[in-house]
């Protein structure tokens, strides 16, 4: 069910279109590190609150709280540090959580590097964009 | 609608769990290309035929349809071409089709190769397996 919300995360948190890679990292047993999780980790770690990175993120509490024990279930690490003597902003990354982001960051930044020249070729290749697909 | 089914057929494809980079190809605009629809164009070029491959990968032959439908209309050149005298193997790859699966392959290949250190540092962080993640 977690799993589910976290890939359904990957597919909704884009506000507008798409454009470059979109990649999860899958690691053979189901689990997998994808976009959505690793933005909820930034925007926790800007806001320090699960609380108001769910709203930022405008996911409710309960979703964002499960996608992070999702995630921290995955590592043998703690990827959050809460404090409950902070009220409303309780929660910061741990350096592995902080580690997680960079790691899933450079898996995009270097495999758009290194597919540029075939994602270019795909590009040219593309039709006009037609009228109907500007709506949808 | 047909893009919520090539979404899907990204999703749906893979009867044993991922392991290693999920890519999809988007171009800003919606538009984008991904597993799933690469692997029906394979598919339709061994079984030269959209209703084999649809049967093959479990897919509607209308659904089948769709998608390879879809992804002509993205592009300027045609990638399949059917040839109504031959019964039952109507459909093969034009040669754009065929240049589009190897770039595709390419940017997986590219980036894997690219990412591979960052993955191997996101394994080596793994937890342990846990019994209920081997039955989802």
């Amino acid at each position: 069910m977690a799993r589910q919300s976290i890939e359904e995360a990957d597919e909704t948190d884009a506000p507008r279109p798409r454009d470059g890679l979109f990649i999860r990292v899958y690691f053979g047993d189901g689990r997998h590190l994808g976009p959505g999780m690793i933005e909820l980790l930034e925007t926790i770690r800007s806001e320090h609150s699960i609380l108001s990175a769910a709203r930022r993120m405008g996911m409710s509490y309960r979703r964002a709280w499960l996608l992070v024990d999702e995630i921290a279930r995955n590592f043998r690490e703690p990827i959050v540090e809460t404090y409950p003597g902070r009220r409303g902003h309780g929660t910061d990354l741990t350096p592995f959580g902080e580690r997680l982001i960079a790691l899933y960051r450079e898996v995009e930044r270097a495999s758009a590097a290194a597919s540029a020249k075939a994602v270019e070729e795909m590009r040219a290749a593309l039709a006009p964009p037609m009228e109907e697909k500007a709506e949808g």
